[in-house]
């Protein structure tokens, strides 16, 4: 999957800022790409992730996330965010359980992105291991409405021990401009 | 990094025996290639995998593997085998905690690698998220004396529960051809 920045793509960007670090260059348009399928249309930037496997959810809590999740693309959600992100060679270099002793146990990312389902759809693009300037992608979509609860989600996650390890995050306000995907 | 089999490289191809599922062509040597090096030399199958963080090692684990294991390319160690492995949607789609559940505490892979350090040397590479044939392509490395403890190694992983899930196994063997690597 690429998300290609530039004057073309189904999605207006509304803002983009440079959270931590170097952000991207200014983009009127998202294309969200397959990979494999058409050329990508030109673009000021292109970043490119996969859907993987999961790295840290447990089981009870994908039960409770597959109970509340909405899939993309609902009618309603016609504004989404693009959070690309990279996290520092100390998070890296932790080995899994320290990891996941930061994410959930400390940090509550899992729990508290349970919070915000239905309301807010979320996919997880994973970009390091491409050799990509990322290591993350993620995806979300959420009505009009419920802007402001997306607003407080990204608020408390970076608020979390786990974000100390970000040093990189540009923040992509979109607005669907056509009514097909 | 690439491991290119064809006619050319520093490894001579001894043996290659598809242990589950479909093989690999023939080749007599193995090329091992840096990414974004030369270009590859021509061959009859290329596969490509990336170093990256650990998935399941936890810290008191990686500290008694840190402790044992032996650097790639020491002058003994004139043997090699790469093993290209692909897992079957079933484990992919279980949870983190169940695959270390299966990976460590019932099948014990961990444990069981250490009883082989610092005799054989290993470096994992992953391909799964690169789209590639293979999900993991592990590259070990010992003494012609050695072998033995390695063919012990290989036996004893491929009777445990973690291995049910393995739906494609190539197993090929090396030894250094040139003094140079």
């Amino acid at each position: 999957m690429s998300f290609v920045g530039g004057e073309h793509g189904s999605w207006r960007v509304e803002q983009l800022t440079a959270v931590v670090g170097t952000g991207l260059s200014t983009a009127s348009h998202l294309a969200v790409v397959e990979d494999g399928s058409s050329p990508h249309p030109p673009g000021a930037w292109s970043l490119r992730g996969v859907t993987s496997n999961e790295r840290y959810v447990e089981r009870y809590e994908r039960a409770a996330l597959v109970a509340r999740q909405q899939p993309l693309g609902r009618p309603a959600a016609t504004e989404a965010a693009l959070i690309p992100l990279r996290k520092s060679d100390a998070w890296w270099t932790l080995t899994q359980d320290d990891r996941r002793e930061v994410l959930e146990e400390r940090s509550k990312h899992i729990t508290v992105g349970l919070e915000y389902l239905p309301a807010v759809s979320r996919r997880l693009h994973h970009s390091r291991d491409l050799g990509e300037e990322f290591d993350f992608l993620t995806w979300f979509e959420f009505a009009p409405a419920d802007r402001g609860r997306f607003e407080e989600l990204v608020g408390r996650l970076r608020e979390t021990e786990e974000w100390t390890f970000v040093e990189r995050e540009v923040d992509i306000r979109l607005r669907l401009s056509t009514p097909t995907r």
